[in-house]
């Protein structure tokens, strides 16, 4: 059977980025990856929508989340962080490891945090303020464009996660004046996992030359200056056959349109959640605060519905995480999503529901 | 035309790897990840040679051992390192950054160090040697089995970078008492790069305790606990489609048989080195610490001739690196390599050296 992957990711690939992956074997110091890494430069830009370089890391997500603090701070730096999940409280715990000291404004699972909840907790001793923007474990967002609209004339870094949003929900990294802006191959850019992107703006910049935490393999600067050479390139061997494959999958996005990416995400997920309720499901997640990129739905079946959806009509989906086990389902859905996977999708949810309820 | 890849990494993927990365898109909680993942893990310790787990983290081989020095050390630990070339000194520049305090021990470019210099050099207050196996930057190998016997009974840890040799020539973790043992994927493992692998000794695992260097994403512990799962994975998303790569390219070797593949790469090396004489051309290496997976051949004119062999044969090789540009060509000769690839590789030189000089 053939299995269609509606998890937080890894998505589903296009047999096109499939294929562009399979042929993309050549050396790293060649004109010919020189040409397939510019062009993903460029390409990366366009998806953050920023004028910034947005640098490429072999790694997963995680990686890129622990790279924004090695290169941003030095040991004992004060932070303001959002929680709202998993993954927030994962980029504190780096944060932590790294030796920052994290005031954290811990927010109810199951919703975003406000705009006024950041102005009450942000101080001038903090020097960013750290979220996340789909919190892949609740399926809630937090609105960062509000809260860029608010960070804009601040001192303050706004550094935000986007793994499980960026090329699926609406985000503009200059416009919503985001200055670090952190995601990775596999969710929405719809590309196997192993790359994780990061847009560094020039404010960024200004705190990475201050920043003393030691760093060799994540270091921004030398990602930097090797893909503005001539020929672009990596301080170290960058993962080749992933490069093709990400490059390949942006310009499907460029050839279908980033509004229209969007658009279609929008759409996709709001009609998901519309028929999952006329299935008599709760939502998870505040309905002030749904993702366009993943739907969690509240039920203690969860690990039974997830067996009979992925053993019975080969649709794999994810359950709860870490303290959240066992209290929900989670649907992703984006990337390379359309209205039959979701068809599929829920005709599996139902025939699941049918039996074990 | 279509390029083989003679370079000291990536080197040729076969096509059955090729084609198992493209089918390998699952997701990496379920059983069908955890039986590739498991496949994989018991196929590393064959190819190091250990009854050891052998960590795989989604990175370049500089990540490994970036990897190595933070889950062994503490900010101002002592130890002794050999540099033989650029890859001795990038280990080295790696420990510093993090704090360690690196005695070096330097020996001329061209050739590897011996027992007696390091039984010289080593003292009680270093906690590790540090070394690598097979330089890439100079054709030269450290005699790593030898320095293996002196290590036995020492308390320091002994730590070997097998990027470019691991699975190509002779290493035998257990038996030579190497302690932590690094290579990534795109080498004599034949698959395309995005993954290092580090296999580690009890003796290496106890250090881990003491070190106080911090540490997450890179995170040992972290990294065992989750393989040793009876479903086996890994603490982030994984690089899959490159994981389902690696554990094919090593079902290969272990269909070949590890000492095949060790004698086959012994073959090619003698014959290449045999062949690049009679042309006329010298060794850069000094005859006694010659490596089975690259070579490299002493020419001012190496940029004009990797040129000529590129764009008018399709065989793609390297020129020196960093200090040593201008000096050399470098030939791999690693993976999935044959007599075929030496024989064009061999026509490819004669006819650009007959062009250029």
């Amino acid at each position: 059977m053939q299995m269609i992957l509606m998890t937080p990711g890894p998505t589903n690939v296009p047999e096109r980025v499939l294929e562009k992956m399979k042929n993309t074997q050549c050396h790293h110091r060649t004109k010919e990856f020189g040409k397939i890494f510019g062009e993903l430069n460029e390409g990366l830009k366009y998806v953050f929508q920023t004028k910034n370089p947005v640098l490429t890391f072999p790694a997963a997500g995680t990686g890129g989340l622990e790279a924004a603090i090695v290169n941003l701070f030095s040991p004992g730096d004060r932070v303001l962080a959002v929680s709202i999940g998993v993954f927030g409280d994962r980029f504190i715990e780096i944060g932590r490891t790294f030796g920052l000291q994290i005031d954290v404004l811990e927010v109810p699972r199951g919703r975003g945090v406000t705009v006024e909840e950041i102005q009450g907790a942000l101080r001038d001793e903090h020097i960013a303020l750290i979220l996340t923007h789909n919190e892949t474990s609740t399926g809630a967002v937090n609105p960062i464009k509000e809260i860029g609209e608010f960070m804009k004339d601040k001192s303050q870094i706004y550094i935000v996660d986007a793994v499980s949003s960026l090329g699926g929900s609406e985000i503009r990294m200059d416009n919503w004046h985001i200055d670090v802006l952190i995601t990775a191959s596999q969710k929405a850019l719809m590309s196997p996992p192993g790359l994780t992107f990061i847009g560094v703006s020039d404010k960024a910049w200004e705190q990475v030359e201050k920043a003393k935490l030691p760093r060799f393999y994540w270091d921004f600067k030398k990602a930097r200056r090797d893909m503005e050479k001539a020929t672009p390139q990596n301080p170290y061997t960058p993962a080749v056959a992933l490069i093709g494959a990400a490059n390949e999958a942006i310009k499907m996005m460029q050839e279908e349109g980033l509004e229209a990416v969007f658009e279609r995400h929008k759409k996709l997920a709001a009609y998901f959640r519309k028929e999952v309720e006329k299935l008599g499901l709760p939502l998870y997640t505040d309905e002030n605060y749904l993702s366009d990129t993943i739907t969690a739905i509240a039920t203690v079946k969860g690990e039974e519905i997830k067996k009979i959806m992925e053993t019975q009509y080969g649709i794999v989906i994810a359950g709860g995480q870490d303290q959240l086990k066992g209290t929900m389902i989670r649907v992703g859905h984006m990337g390379y999503v359309d209205q039959d996977m979701i068809d599929r999708t829920l005709t599996a949810l139902k025939g699941a529901i049918e039996e074990v309820c």
